[in-house]
C-alpha cells in the first residue's frame, strides 16, 4: 500500500485538496468552492465527501497517514482558524475538529505560511535543515520560522507574523490597524503601491504609467516584473524600493534567529532576480557582521503549481515522523 | 552525594565561578581576575586548579554533574569564544576544549545572555515555560530567545542578537560599525546616552544636569533613577524614551516567536516600574491585535548577586536532562 497524506489548503473563495506521496508528489488535486455554504459544517461535509471519493477512485490501495490543513489565522494548537477576514464563517472555527468527524486519521492544521515552511523542510529547498525562514511574498507577507528543526508556533500558535513588524514607522496604514508593516511594502499588493506612489510623485516616463492611465488595467506586481524585464526605470525602482524595506527586516530576523537560509516564496518572488538580486544586496548591507555572507537567499523549491497542498500535505509527515 | 553544577561566568576584567546545586542554590562563589593572563592556558590553568580547590573544600560529598560557562560571544556549538572584544586574548578561544583537558565532565558554553535565559528557564521566572524572551539591559543589550523549550542558539550558534536589530533607521552610531541598533538605546549605557542628549537638546533643569557639570560624577542608569525617584523630569522623560524605543522593538519581537513572558534582566531593569511601566505601556501599543494584553512582562528570578554563575550552571542542568 502506498503511504500518502491528504493536503487541503483553505482560502477564501477556493478549497484545493490533493494525495501527495511522501516524496512530495502530487498524485491528484482537485477544487471546491469556500464561499459558497452559509453552514461550515456543510462545506466540511462536501469536502471530506470529495476526499473519501478521491482516495477511492484512486488505483492504487492508499494508506492514508493524515491531513494537513493550511489556512489563513491558522492554529496549529487548537486547529482552529480564528477569526479571518477572508472567510465568510465568522468568529473561531475548529476545523480540525470538524474534519476529525468525517476521518478516523489525524487531522493537522496551521496558518498557510506555517504550511508553507513544512512543505519547504519536508519537500524543498530547506530539507534537512534546521534553521530557516520561509517568507511567502503575496497579497501579504506571511512567514514561517524554523528553529532546532521545530516550527515556531509560539505560546499562542500565533508566531511568525514577520509581516507585522514595523518596517517603516509611521509608515504606510496596514489592515491590522497600525502603521508601517512590513507587508505594506514587501509583497505582491506592497510594490503595487509603492509603483502608484512613484507614479503619483513624479512624472518621469513609465511603462507602468501608460498601463495605468490608459484605464481598466490594474498594476500587479507581474505587470511591474514585466516593465522591468523592458528595463522600466520606474518598475526597477520600485523593486529597488520593496528590497531595501525586505532586506533590512531580514537582516533584523537573522539576528534573532540565526538560520541558514531565508527561503522567498509566492507571487512577487516569481519576479526572480529582480527582487533576489536586490534583497541579497540589501540584506548583506544591514547584516551584522558575524552574519555576513553566510545567510543563503533562496528561491522556493515547492512546485508553485501545486504548492498550498504540498505544503499542508507535510504537516502530516512532519508530525507522524 | 550531592549533585551540583560548576558555573562559570568570564568576564573582561573579573570571572566568578561557583558551585550550584538542581534548586539553584549557590553554594559557594569565588572570582579570578581575568585580564592579568598573556596566556589564555594560564588563565584556564589557574581557574581549574581554583574550582577543584573549592570542590575539595565543600564539606559534603559533591557529584559534579558539568561545567557550564557564559561568556560574552560564546558560540555553543563550537564550545568557543569567537572575537570578544573585551577579553585581551585575540581570535576564536576554545574555552570548552581547554577546561576539558583539566576536567573529567561535559562542559558547556554559551554567550552570557543565553545562559541567562536559561538560568531563568531552569530556576527563575521561566521556570515551566517554552516559549520566552530573556533581554539583559546592561552595558549592551543582550538577549536569549527559548521556543518549544529549547533555546534558539541558530543555524551558527549566534542567534539572539536583539540588541543588533536596527531600532532607530540612521540612529547613533554602534560598536558593530552600523547606526541604530536597539543596544544604543535600550540598555544601561544608552539611557545615558540619551540623558546627555537631552541636556544638550534643551536648558531645562535636571539633577542630572547638576551632577554632570559639578564634573567627575559621570552620569550612570543607577543615577538617572535616582533623579526620577526624586521626580526628575529630565530623568523621567529618558525612562520613556528609552522605553518607547524598547517597547517598540519588543513589540516586533512577539511578532515573530510569540512569547508566553518577556523577562528584563540587568542594570536597567533594576530601576522597577520606572522602566517596566513604561515598557508594557508602549509594548501594548504597538503590538498586532492577536498579542496584545497576552504577553507577560516580568522581572528577573534569579538572585541578581549570583546571577551570572546560577546562569551559566543552568547550562549543565538544560543539557544533562
Amino acid at each position: 500500500m502506498k503511504e500518502v497524506a491528504i493536503g487541503i489548503d483553505i482560502g477564501g473563495t477556493n478549497s484545493v485538496y490533493g494525495i501527495v506521496d511522501r516524496e512530495g508528489r502530487c498524485l491528484a488535486e482537485c477544487t471546491i468552492r469556500t464561499d459558497k455554504y452559509d453552514d461550515v459544517k456543510d462545506y466540511v461535509k462536501e469536502l471530506s465527501s470529495a476526499i473519501k471519493k478521491l482516495i477511492s477512485a484512486y488505483s492504487d490501495k492508499l494508506d492514508v497517514k493524515g491531513i494537513g490543513i493550511g489556512a489563513p489565522n491558522g492554529n496549529y494548537f487548537k486547529g482552529t482558524v480564528d477569526f479571518a477576514p477572508n472567510l465568510r464563517w465568522r468568529g473561531v472555527i475548529h476545523f480540525a475538529d470538524l474534519f476529525k468527524e468525517h476521518f478516523e486519521y489525524p487531522v493537522i492544521l496551521t496558518n498557510d505560511a506555517n504550511a508553507a515552511a513544512i512543505g519547504e523542510m519536508i519537500y524543498g529547498a530547506a530539507k534537512g535543515m534546521r534553521d530557516f525562514i520561509v517568507v511567502t511574498l503575496g497579497t501579504g507577507l506571511g512567514s514561517g520560522f524554523v528553529a532546532n528543526g521545530e516550527m515556531i508556533y509560539g505560546h499562542d500558535g500565533f508566531a511568525g507574523e514577520l509581516g507585522h513588524t514595523i518596517a517603516v514607522h509611521d509608515g504606510r496604514p496596514c489592515g491590522c490597524g497600525r502603521n508601517g508593516c512590513l507587508e505594506q511594502y514587501a509583497s505582491a499588493t506592497g510594490i503595487v503601491k509603492t509603483v502608484k506612489e512613484f507614479l503619483d510623485k513624479t512624472s518621469a516616463p513609465s511603462l507602468l504609467r501608460g498601463a495605468f492611465e490608459q484605464g481598466g488595467n490594474e498594476i500587479t506586481s507581474k505587470k511591474i516584473h514585466e516593465a522591468a524585464i523592458a528595463g522600466d526605470k520606474l518598475a526597477l525602482g520600485a523593486f529597488d524600493y520593496t528590497a531595501k524595506i525586505l532586506g533590512r527586516s531580514l537582516a533584523d530576523a537573522v539576528a534573532i534567529t540565526s538560520p541558514e537560509a531565508i527561503i522567498l516564496f509566492g507571487g512577487l518572488a516569481l519576479a526572480g532576480d529582480y527582487i533576489f538580486v536586490p534583497v541579497k544586496k540589501y540584506m548583506e548591507e544591514y547584516l551584522l557582521n558575524i552574519f555576513k555572507n553566510k545567510i543563503k537567499l533562496l528561491p522556493s523549491r515547492i512546485a508553485s503549481a501545486n504548492a498550498a497542498v504540498l505544503g499542508a500535505s507535510a504537516l502530516v509527515w512532519k508530525n507522524i515522523k
